[in-house]
């Protein structure tokens, strides 16, 4: 008998065929139907919501984990807003992204194209399920969702609304998929589907990815996990040093952006370390530090080795004291994970030399490594943040979701 | 203790960071370095060659595997004057592909940076040997090498001497790694060695490919099988029609863009099947058809579903005449390997249609499919041709060993 994930990723990918068809016109409209149907139908999600909380609850899910999964009436109305944002953003199928014509007369062109058909494999936020599903259309494939078993009831309602939205418009109702099979076999299933799946992107926390990553056939966009760190060089402008490391680490500490260590130059340490340090304590911070940042600050307990290579997600940072730019380059490059470093620096040669060396999704000088994110590079919209080197690298915009084919016109021509 | 494999990844690891500085004429100075030491070198190489042929004649060799093994004076000049050719390319690394100033003052540039350590797997030629170095190195990246153990005194003997070329050159020799174990677990550790190698790209035939993509954690860019189809649309250009599927599987049928079927439309069929056949038939082309083939052609055995499914990489070819454009897109969408695909018609709504709807790295209108190549292509090199869908599709130039950076140069921007 065939599964529900293999019969699934065949609806989808019968549907893309039709996808690939779509103008920008008809697939916006569809988005807009969704987003319509969202919120008239908004109490039916938020009474199957309610299931998955009380499921949840005597479960004992801790309480941050039920936050994320709650609907009401406010969230499902950012998450339809979120589609129409995705309405407005510019359509990447159908670029011409380079054509030449050769001696023979054949003219090539590379135009962008849509995946075909794309597995989302996410936790317990019934969001997600929205969101990857109107960026996987907007871009003209179909999308096999497989969200957290723990807001099944939610995904369930919220993807019947998507289907029956579609009735109404040009896009087949089976360009969206999900696998209800709570089991995590069906997990490990499609992550096998060669041929049936183009790619499959992961989305959540690192044990979620690291399976993807570690039993997937199908590609992967590996997204996430990010140990980000600051080197704050000698003569470094004291206030847009400590105002960049502050705000690297305490503006959202759960992010994959956000700072785990802060490397400081000797001779900056010597003069303002007690200084910045207070500041983070004073926030909250947990600080972790070297034996030469234990020495002039009292408050902080020894860094292991293993608490250089941790991604706290946290209130929790690590100081290292180094004694120049090689010894803070050498450190990222053993505990970085090539996401996103910054050095402070007013010195023009180290900055250059730190962009050029350091191997990461995004390299800063004098900014806060906070910025890594399709939002804020002006992508108007926020599929992941890639951490591999190939196809997409860094914030993900549309374009990610899509790949290219060369078309070639003749008249004739044979290879001799 | 630490596995060769392991060792020598973290070798080439290492060197990538040099890799990552070098200037587009430190590296061009190292290939040509590697190309005259090749020359001066020859008559090693030929020896350690004879060593591999003895061998492969005492176990059985067939005589085509002998010949891809085999090396002789005009060959190794061959292969060095490939190294010349890559050098006269341009140099991707460094390219500006997108900036963009933010509203709040960052400036954000994109550009293209190595991917730091290729993995390279493949047969028993040690042209591919140094082939695959160049392009790596040209690109600024390490190379982990890992060709069949059946040339492995040839291989030995190339990077020996490859690497004492770069003795001389900015480059670090350790930027080559010949991986020497002959044991087939070698490639399957490989292939995990996530953090250590940024991609691993098979050569070879089908069942080396797969076993790469099965078993690679590693991303991988796939290249290879190509079931290609020629599609001769009603009222086509017979003289057009012929050439172009006569080109598409006599020219060179061993290779992965010729053809293994071709579709007729019933009405050019009916007229003029007999003698297109004929031809194919004079080239010794064993024809294998459907029933409407069979009853035009007495020639032609029945063609199976599984030939349908086969790539003959042969003098084989299966005949399928089909009502209508819907029915030969239908059975593309079933067999096709989604590599090199074209239409022959003069209809420029069919073009159209089938440009558009047809799911493969190279589409054709009028046009042999043997043209899918980086070379024909003008790209100056041949990697290979993906046929997967991420980071790269079809014919692979220099870029498609690159990755991307986003460079960030703020003054003390903080997120808010």
């Amino acid at each position: 008998m065939i599964s529900e994930v293999r019969q699934k990723a065949m609806l989808a990918q019968d549907a893309a065929a039709i996808m690939n068809r779509l103008t920008t016109e008809q697939k916006n409209t569809a988005l807009i139907h969704m987003a319509d149907a969202l919120i008239t139908e908004q109490q039916a999600i938020i009474s199957a919501n309610e299931l998955d909380l009380q499921r949840g609850r005597e479960q004992g899910t801790s309480p941050s984990l039920l936050d994320r999964l709650a609907l009401n009436g406010d969230r499902v109305a950012a998450i339809a807003e979120g589609l129409r944002q995705i309405v407005e953003l510019p359509d990447p199928v159908g670029q011409l992204l380079e054509h030449f014509d050769r001696p023979n007369g054949l003219k090539i062109e590379k135009v962008r194209v849509p995946l075909g058909v794309i597995g989302m494999i996410y936790e317990a936020r019934p969001n997600v399920t929205v969101d990857a599903a109107g960026l996987c259309l907007k871009t003209g494939n179909s999308v096999v969702l497989r969200g957290g078993s723990a807001a099944i009831e939610s995904n369930r309602k919220i993807v019947e609304i998507l289907k029956k939205a579609l009735g109404a418009t040009a896009m087949p109702a089976d360009a969206i998929q999900l696998i209800e099979d709570s089991d995590r076999a069906s997990v490990n299933e499609m992550l096998k589907l060669n041929g049936l799946l183009d790619v499959v992107i992961p989305r959540g926390g690192a044990s979620l990815i690291r399976n993807v990553v570690e039993n997937a056939t199908v590609p992967v966009i590996e997204t996430g996990a990010g140990i980000c760190h600051t080197y704050v060089d000698a003569g470094a402008n004291y206030q847009m040093a400590a105002d960049i490391a502050f705000n690297a680490k305490v503006q959202r500490p759960s992010v994959c952006n956000s700072m785990e260590t802060l490397l400081v130059h000797e001779t900056f340490a010597d003069r303002h370390l007690a200084e910045l340090a207070e500041r983070f304590i004073q926030a909250g911070v947990e600080l972790r530090g070297c034996e030469r940042t234990i020495a002039l600050l009292a408050e902080a307990k020894p860094a292991t080795e293993e608490d250089y290579g941790t991604e706290y997600s946290d209130y929790i940072m690590n100081i290292r004291i180094v004694p120049h730019l090689d010894a803070a380059l050498e450190h990222i490059h053993r505990f970085g994970t090539k996401h996103s470093e910054c050095i402070v620096t007013e010195n023009a040669q180290h900055a250059e030399r730190f962009i050029q060396e350091v191997d990461a999704a995004a390299v800063y000088h004098n900014a806060s490594t906070r910025f890594t994110d399709g939002f804020e590079f002006g992508f108007g919209a926020e599929i992941g943040i890639s951490t591999q080197k190939l196809h997409a690298r860094g914030p993900m915009g549309l374009p990610a979701l899509t790949s290219t084919k060369f078309r070639i016109f003749g008249n004739g021509q044979i290879r001799g």
